[in-house]
């Protein structure tokens, strides 16, 4: 059996690689904070003391990190992964970046001769810890081909999108969508509140209408309270909409709701970062000068 | 049994008032057009002359009408409906109008004497004929308890939202969400469609994800390949949105995303005026100068 | 001479009916409030008690009223002007209302017999007193030529625009201008706070450069320092933006940025409606949470 | 005297370069392209063959180049500049690049041993070549004092603004608010000519009003006829907000004009790479579907 590497072993990497172990994996691990790695040894995992030692002792390389610039200098810092490696590494890159981001990675890494696949996912740490997380596949076919049964051992929900950079941009428009129509469910819960709607009333009209959203059945109700209780933090969307208007800086794409939207989580994010990203209102609310469902006319 | 008057026998109007006609209730009607009430008179309708004459021989007047202006003149103009009419009659407008102009509306007619209730239907043609529309209702409640019996033979789909207005302001809610859910499908299909993505394979990945809505599962395939034979016109929701931002100026309400929406439905209805709502992708299209999965990097 | 009527008598319209007395006109005047009108005698006005008295003693009727209600209700309400009025009258209003508005009213007094002239101002209380306005007139050109010189002794500085309602499309243009300026000055600031640049090296570099603007010059340096003593109202400034925003809807124009900046000037309204209008730049500091010049990194 | 060192001698490095050479100095020349060097050549340049040995030769190495990337190969690729260079150099760079991009070549550089001032201009080959040029200045101060007679040498307006990346941010803030008056032109004149307005009679009457700009002085009445000659082209003002937007990425800043602004001029460089900067109103032409001026009501 091939031998697996892991790196990156957070909030989402953890419970990904504890999966694979679980599977009767072999799992080589690393993170730059050792102690995030207790539960990854006690599961059986092998615990290694830095990336490129993970690297050379792996066929496939996972990672799981909070950006492209922790992905670089994984990759190619100081005993980074491919310093002095054998070709022909598959590395698996679970992490969420732009697109372009992916691309330049799958061609550094071709360049010294390995394959690069960039494989998203969505659906949060209880996606992870369940296996039940999306993950959408950009990259060369043969290289999903030969890493798809790890993958499958991490969720079976698995799509392959295309090449390289296509997975990452069919996670943003995933999350796009999320995004706004969540600023969407804010705007008419503001709009019905200015107008002294009863926003349950509001709320139990419009569940069952064509307007309706994954987000509005989730989080329709909290927003109309001015609680913010989802696990999907204001912060995690901001950053996933800054790689949405990084790919549209890339490529000059010109798409007005997607702008004007990171406008309103920026907003929020400054000014309740520990809220869910259902706290988008909150954005709406400093506009505006009254909380939804308490306007006075 | 009391009987009913109804004005504004059109492509919504009609459907309903033969609903009327089908549950035994008598109904006086009249079109400014005489030749669309056919139907009507063949089902048993009693064609009348005038506005006004359908308002002193009916103790409940329903109108279904496209706009405020037409409200206005069926109510107060020459031969409207409150001219020398005895006090007392209760108005339930189907039609789509602003908030303030409901308020607007009840506050004219109380002072002749008569209750208004707000009254906008959403489901079309198609929900007109089959009874499945849903009414949200705003206005005084014992005019709504009188009326409830009627409303209730034209759809059982039936809301009471609060004083005036709050049955447009829920369905101004409905269908801000529906454009703005939409207008994000279209942007995360160009920005796919950009990124090289095979648009099925990313509709697949997507209908089961978070960002997920009504309008993806209803639009989401037909927007990809450029087809828009949506049953509700771009020019209705145009309408609708105008609605919404004519709601802003009234209240002086600041919602981005729904200043941002209503341009690119602008656009989409003067590039293509007969499509279906979901063609407001066109208006994308033509910023980035490439139709939606033909982009050719 | 011919006799002139003035219809409200406030902050605009005193000092410009003051010019016309000033000039050796003879001047019948009217307010809904008469206390305003002290000075308008005194200085040699005739203070009349109705609308249609002023409309049925003057050849020309000048009128400036904050809002097109209050002018439906002067020229077509109880007592209205056109009360059983003798045809030929030219009317010339010198209020800020939309283009559509003005065509509209244009028609309704065409019917009645009379003309109409669209002559909004520009140039603040300061300069009606001054007689130094930019007035900019919209409706038949004979008519315009027979008040020219009524206009010129308000202000010499009188352009002839055109058909109905392009007066009143030339003032909605340059205060558009003048608020996208205004508030592309504010979003500058916060850019350049939040880079830690010093905001009176900032201003004094651009102050010369192609970024320049009218508005720069006169509000920059205050809006530096979080002071706003505009004397053109930030609550001005969102009526005239609310224009704008209804004529994008009477005639389905799509201005993304127009519709952008209204958001901005409400938020800012909401927010301290004392403030002059540069005082757009409070909607920023609310977005990200700190003010312009106080950036703690 | 010092030697200097010139990297970048394309349509605004060469006239700055031979500015520096009209004063006197001795300056080493460098650029990728060598044919695009001869008038340097011929005006007494010193061509050599690579960065490095432009850096080795000089004690201020200046640098124009289009991008970011492209400086940080001239800088740390191979041949690089700081390849085996000895401590104490003073980098000057001409370019326009983001703020943080600049402070991170600032620290990257710091950590060699030598200097780094970003210095971006504003005026064109035109400025450039007359030394007209506006030259924004950021980083160390020392470091400032030493280049300040070679920078006055290329043009004597010339301002130092702070820290590293004050010099970029101030350019950037010139620029966005360039940008956003030029939209605010176009969006003006597209409300003129839909309204009826004769575009000649609105340029005379607003081009003395509260809403000109530079922008507005120099390029409405091309724009009112739909033509775009301007020296500044479309394709630089859209790389210019994107920076802009970078910087918003960068620190989450929340700027709703500027986000909305650069989607019109990525739909105008999509449209019309070849434009000036003014074409940017041919995004709202295709929004409305008429050409401004030729409205059709």
């Amino acid at each position: 059996m091939k031998t697996i590497g892991f790196i990156g072993l957070g909030t989402m990497g953890k419970p990904m690689a504890l999966n694979l172990l679980k599977k009767g994996y072999q799992v080589n691990g690393y993170d730059l904070f050792p102690e995030k790695a207790r539960d990854f040894s006690q599961a059986g995992g092998t615990l290694l003391n830095s990336a490129v030692e993970v690297a050379r002792n792996s066929h496939f390389i996972f990672t799981s990190v909070p950006s492209f610039v922790n992905l670089q200098e994984i990759m190619f810092g100081k005993n980074g992964c491919i310093k002095d490696l054998i070709k022909g590494r598959i590395f698996v890159d679970l992490s969420t970046i732009a697109p372009a981001e992916a691309r330049q990675m799958s061609e550094q890494l071709a360049k010294a001769g390995h394959s690069f696949l960039d494989a998203p996912v969505s659906g949060g740490q209880k996606g992870a810890a369940e296996g039940t997380l999306t993950i959408m596949v950009g990259g060369d076919e043969a290289a999903f081909a030969s890493a798809r049964p790890l993958l499958e051992a991490i969720s079976s929900r698995l799509t392959y999108m295309g090449t390289s950079g296509t997975g990452q941009a069919t996670k943003l428009a995933n999350n796009l969508m999320l995004a706004i129509n969540t600023a969407g469910v804010a705007e008419a819960l503001m709009l019905g509140s200015r107008e002294g709607v009863d926003l349950n009333k509001l709320l139990e009209a419009v569940m069952i209408g064509s307007g309706r959203s994954a987000q509005l059945e989730s989080h329709g109700k909290n927003m109309s309270m001015d609680m913010f209780p989802g696990k999907f933090p204001v912060k995690l969307m901001q950053k996933d909409l800054r790689l949405v208007s990084q790919t549209m800086i890339d490529d000059n794409l010109s798409l007005p709701l997607s702008a004007t939207v990171l406008q309103l989580y920026n907003a929020a994010a400054a000014a309740q970062p520990g809220a869910g990203h259902e706290g988008v209102i909150i954005a709406l609310e400093q506009l505006n000068g009254y909380q939804v469902g308490k306007y006075q006319g």
